[in-house]
């Protein structure tokens, strides 16, 4: 069933560690899109600027991603630059230029309208809100993502779009703002209280944890020796798990946390090259096979 | 099958947001052996001072611990006060007098000699190579926690130890220290080139993995609402896991898996009262019901 993406499509210089790309095609609806599309088919809804070319635009052909709604403005494509340390979690952000993204509106093709799915990627809450509005009829489901700017500049847009919404996915440190708990059991309590069914927390090298009504889901961090490059994992993530949710029939807690899983698989893909090198490569074995790492990693009898 | 821990038993001053104790009974060893006393008998060898009553020895009580290895020496036993903060990572040290912990020197009463399983808790990496040469006989399996404190002033005593220690139980920060290596899976292959053929991290909230050559399993941490006392929480988890692995008839992967669960159960009691007060009244009902909910926070189908 379909699955709409609303969010960034951006060129990302990056290094860390193991080496440094001085532009690269990223952003959240990039790495989303891209991680979705292995389950489902996408609908992506974005804008970039005259200097995203054919060769750019490769990245989405041939796989199930409608582009139809990513925008051509006139001006530069969204771009950002980040240093990572030793540590994945210590990043740097060297330089952000929103360009076209500034004035982004964004606007559904008419044949996206139908989405029965919808990740709204971390933009203006009022955004997200417009997106919603264009969505005909009640979506199967509605996921979101905000980040910090967002929880202090607009609170009270951040609080309209979310009693729209049944899955909150954020990280740790954005639940906890979010919630003023530091507790996330708490944090979610609270969380439930304005709109969210289901907190999805990303917690990067310590993996993620589901709390709705089918009570606590805990899933690790797959164990990697090397992090080339963290851009994109969370979005990944959301990706993976949006991507395998909305391709099953039916929405139940074993569902959910195979979403959990597939999630994480897609994210650990993510960071073993820059950018997206690796998840654009992968293949739909290779998902599965890890997929079986996971179990592995975590399964015990009793 | 017997297991012995050599290790503190101290009075602890702690202050967390959940309230305040001026002394409660604490020490690695302390909390060890209660825990382990779950599922096995303990040894148990450490030292107090005349400061320490027969009702702080009530704690011992009715339980498969032998004290018989708890040397009463003149002057205080060792003191230690701590505060935590909202994050249970965030602790500061307030006061540590060693007392009569300054001049322990291990003595093994002879019956302890032929103890099967060994848990050097954290004391210097000399007086545990010392308890070892008062075993009799090969033990079944011999396990070691330390802390940077040894890692930076005496690593070639730290070394001596570590070539004859199957399993080290320590935190990410100390695996990163000792191995020089910000990866856990590269710093587990830099400590088993060292002696141990596991690595056990305990990482707080963050749950506990384990690397060895049946691969690698991570469990999470319980979720609770409220940690009201941090402390113990790591010696609590390596009574679990040493307990249970006393108990068991194998030594397989299986095993140790359930160890790392059964771990994480009474890590996760620990906390939930002050000092020693969840874990000396837990049942053992109530641990197999919460490593259930251990199951059932992790486990998923494919």
């Amino acid at each position: 069933m379909s699955l709409l993406v609303v969010g960034s499509v951006a060129f990302d210089a990056l290094e860390t560690p193991f080496g440094k790309v001085e532009r690269t095609l990223g952003g959240a609806a990039t790495y989303f899109s891209v991680a979705a599309s292995y389950f489902t088919h996408v609908n992506l809804v974005g804008v970039v600027g005259d200097d995203f070319t054919k060769s750019d635009a490769a990245v989405f052909k041939g796989r199930r991603i409608d582009i139809s709604g990513l925008e051509r403005a006139p001006g530069k494509t969204f771009f950002w630059a980040g240093r990572y340390g030793a540590d994945p979690n210590e990043r740097v952000t060297l330089a952000t230029e929103l360009n076209v993204f500034a004035s982004f509106q964004p606007k559904l093709p008419e044949a996206f309208r139908a989405s029965r799915h919808v990740f709204l990627a971390n933009i203006d809450p009022t955004l997200q809100h417009s997106v919603l509005r264009q969505i005909s009829g009640k979506p199967r489901m509605v996921a979101l993502d905000t980040m910090n700017y967002w929880i202090e500049k607009t609170p009270a847009e951040l609080r309209t779009i979310l009693a729209h919404t049944q899955i909150l996915m954020i990280n740790d440190m954005e639940a906890r703002m979010l919630s003023n708990e530091h507790n996330l059991l708490r944090a979610a309590r609270h969380i439930f209280k304005l709109g969210p069914k289901a907190l999805v927390v990303k917690r990067g090298e310590h993996g993620a944890m589901m709390v709705h009504d089918g009570g606590i889901f805990s899933v690790p961090a797959f164990p990697l020796e090397e992090v080339h490059d963290p851009t994109g994992a969370g979005d990944s993530f959301a990706g993976g798990f949006m991507g395998y949710l909305s391709s099953a029939p039916r929405l139940d807690d074993g569902v959910m946390r195979r979403a959990m899983v597939y999630g994480s698989v897609m994210g650990s893909f993510a960071v073993e090259k820059f950018g997206l090198e690796r998840i654009r490569r992968v293949t739909r074995r290779e998902i599965d096979t890890r997929a079986k790492h996971f179990y592995k990693l975590t399964q015990f009898k009793l």
